[in-house]
């Protein structure tokens, strides 16, 4: 129905993209050039990030195409020549992605996605691949340490309402489930990526009625199978006792209340007040979800205090990766033609060429370091991560399903040791260069300190 | 071309409006409900906050429709009733819309919107009018922020390509613009809200020429007239001297160069380096341009170091409000029916029923203090901030066009005096309630423990 990703998403990319691409068109550049996305650093407490985004990044690329109404609003700026605008109105996507697959785990300075193509194409691609990736990236791997600490809780996203945007709302659901959440509160999320759907009950709600016990009654008959009865919209502990009230009416009637939910103050010593109250009236089957503020931090706070809570709902702050709300995410040239290249900016030196990155991993099977080498550079014992998932502009072969990505990425992250899971200040799993990527990069910073400092 | 934004966007909510919605419906419950949508706390060094969003909000709410399709793929979940669904096919937004326009400045717990409406209606707008209000208004008070440090220097979005997905990036470029931004990078947002868009060269562009200087000469040749040569990709120092030589060039063809870019290193003692060459070179009228995680903080530091900065690039930390990447906003039930409401949950007391904000001015006719009131409540002496800008669900009248909402909010800012402007800790501006809500608030608490503390 609506336009496919390229078509729609041709314009949302930096005018330099289009500027340079009409000075490459004009010298007639059109040798293959190789990107590499990668990201600088860790932000605090931060030691591996969860690839995401790569279906979308994909799509886009598959159906990148400048419309009509696209060309006539560039031609309205006066910057461009008609030749030009000609040229672009026949420009696709056409050549080679190679990309560490959706749910993958990897580390500063590895390159997840790399694209070979003539250099206009993979120009014009540079501004919305990092967008794309960088975002699931960064909800991905701020969802898995919840997954960590929650250790099998089930964790729902509650994020929508504050996410930065439309689209961050839905890609922060799908993302989230990528990284081992059980669903999500998003329903277009629900309906868009097949994502189970979740949710409770608002202060609204129970203040709509003229009492709280009546507006759980109502809600437990509409909804038997799945009600969650929010008890903290006056006070908690009276709360918990119309909520028991109401779960006896409905074992009464042969129903099962699912849930209650705690939703502000010292939720670890509410749960338990709350825990007894229901246990106390024959209710130890209704299980206590908590929400409010919570990330991976607060979570284990609560648990660690003895909290007695079943399930969380994650919402704000994974939905933006509050504490790092983005990461330094590039893509930067590597070779142009047959010439590797790199810059040599303060702080932000690139790794020059095509490139793989090998795993390697310890008897018991458990990630123990990886190597960043140049992309024909053979290293025995060393698994490649990187798959050519785009050849002459197509997807080799049928992306995985969000199902298998959440599968791979589960499979994944129980090989990476616990001490890279630490919340805080975790070690540096070891990443190196190859005997072949050193050389190289010497040898080039050699070659352009001579060249350009005249 | 595409559907409009409430039929888009009908399911993008969270799953439980639905399900509260239907247990309204099955109780019959219609009556007005009305919501004001608000921000709980200022974070660390904030003091105001800059509207922005309405025009989305309110578009949302003209259009709202649940589709065919949405309605099958509720029907699929199996918990809603046909009846309800059939209900849910015709539902429109029927309601008012009170709001403070945008551009315009508000405090904590200030209504800024308030949205009266049947109670199904009004719920079911609840998610995306938060999502749509508090990100834009996120990036307008944040790159409000810069506006003021920049002292008139021109700011630039580059944000696009970190902000938290597709939609962010639209709505950054168009809410930094509101809040005093000259233009963006971002050429779909050029292209949807009509703002100025700017560009420069990337280092990738620098790396794909042989030697740095031919790059500067082709996109000299090619953008006489909005030519920015970036000079950092290997060293700022020849990159100038070679920046110069191609504006020397350009001189004698009787162009002019207009700035030269520096993304990295001290930027402060690198533009004073920077200036001297081009200076000494004939070349005063060659203007800088810096970049390179740029917010207000970065550049307050630059200027305060003397540097000779004549525009910013601002990108990721403005484009996801880095330092605050979330308000704590909330939308939450007022009134219902006759009878005002309000919740009393730990640190989360709501302000009840309809509301007006009074601003009141110093003889200079600078800002002073603001009351909230109840809506019917005259307080002489003080203007009121709310507009009625929605009626039986259609917008009243024109909304302003951005550019009207930028120099309203520029007029707005300029009568904010300067110590609540400051970058760090700034001073509380005094928000009190009105005799008649202060009342209300005690006699509703009171009621409310009496009725739910059994």
């Amino acid at each position: 129905m609506n336009p496919p990703l390229g078509e729609r998403f041709a314009l949302l990319t930096d005018l330099y993209q289009l500027t340079m691409a009409a000075c490459y068109f004009e010298e007639g550049m059109h040798e293959e050039a190789t990107f590499s996305l990668f990201i600088r650093k860790y932000p605090p407490n931060r030691g591996y990030f969860v690839a995401a985004g790569l279906a979308e990044a994909l799509t886009y690329l598959e159906t990148l195409r400048f419309t009509p109404d696209d060309l006539a609003y560039l031609d309205s700026t006066r910057l461009f020549k008609t030749k030009f605008l000609d040229y672009l109105k026949t420009v696709r996507f056409t050549g080679q992605v190679h990309a560490l697959p959706e749910g993958g785990i990897f580390f500063k300075d590895e390159p997840v996605l790399e694209v070979s193509a003539p250099i206009i194409e993979a120009q014009l691609a540079e501004t919305f691949i990092i967008n794309a990736v960088s975002l699931q990236t960064l909800i991905a791997s701020k969802a898995a340490r919840s997954t960590h600490v929650a250790q099998g809780r089930p964790l729902v996203d509650f994020g929508l309402r504050r996410t930065q945007g439309t689209d961050a709302g839905l890609k922060a659901a799908r993302a989230s489930y990528l990284a081992g959440f059980a669903g999500t509160s998003n329903v277009l999320a629900g309906k868009l990526y097949g994502l189970p759907t979740f949710g409770t009950m608002a202060h609204s709600y129970i203040t709509s009625f003229p009492h709280e016990i009546d507006a759980f009654r109502v809600f437990a008959r509409v909804f038997p199978q799945t009600a969650t009865l929010l008890i903290d919209t006056y006070d908690n502990i009276p709360g918990a006792r119309h909520a028991a009230k109401v779960a006896q009416e409905m074992a009464a009637r042969g129903e099962k209340l699912g849930y209650v939910r705690l939703d502000s103050g010292d939720i670890a010593a509410i749960s338990k007040e709350v825990r007894k109250i229901l246990d106390d009236n024959g209710l130890d089957y209704v299980r206590i979800l908590a929400s409010g503020g919570f990330d991976e931090f607060k979570m284990a706070q609560v648990l660690e205090a003895g909290g007695l809570v079943d399930s969380f709902a994650v919402g704000t702050k994974m939905g933006v990766s509050a504490d790092a709300p983005y990461f330094d995410c590039a893509y930067k040239l590597v070779k142009y033609g047959s010439r590797p290249v790199m810059k040599l900016s303060t702080g932000k030196v690139t790794l020059a060429d095509k490139k793989q990155i090998y795993r390697f991993y310890d008897d018991r099977g458990r990630m123990a370091q990886d190597v960043i080498a140049l992309r024909q550079e053979a290293l025995p014992g060393g698994a490649p991560l990187l798959q050519k998932v785009m050849d002459r502009g197509r997807i080799t072969a049928p992306l995985p399903t969000l199902q298998e990505s959440r599968e791979y990425f589960l499979s994944q992250f129980a090989l990476l040791p616990e001490p890279y899971k630490a919340l805080h200040d975790p070690p540096a799993y070891p990443v190196s260069l190859s005997p072949g990527l050193t050389d190289l990069q010497a040898r080039l910073e050699q070659e352009i300190k001579q060249r350009e400092a005249d």
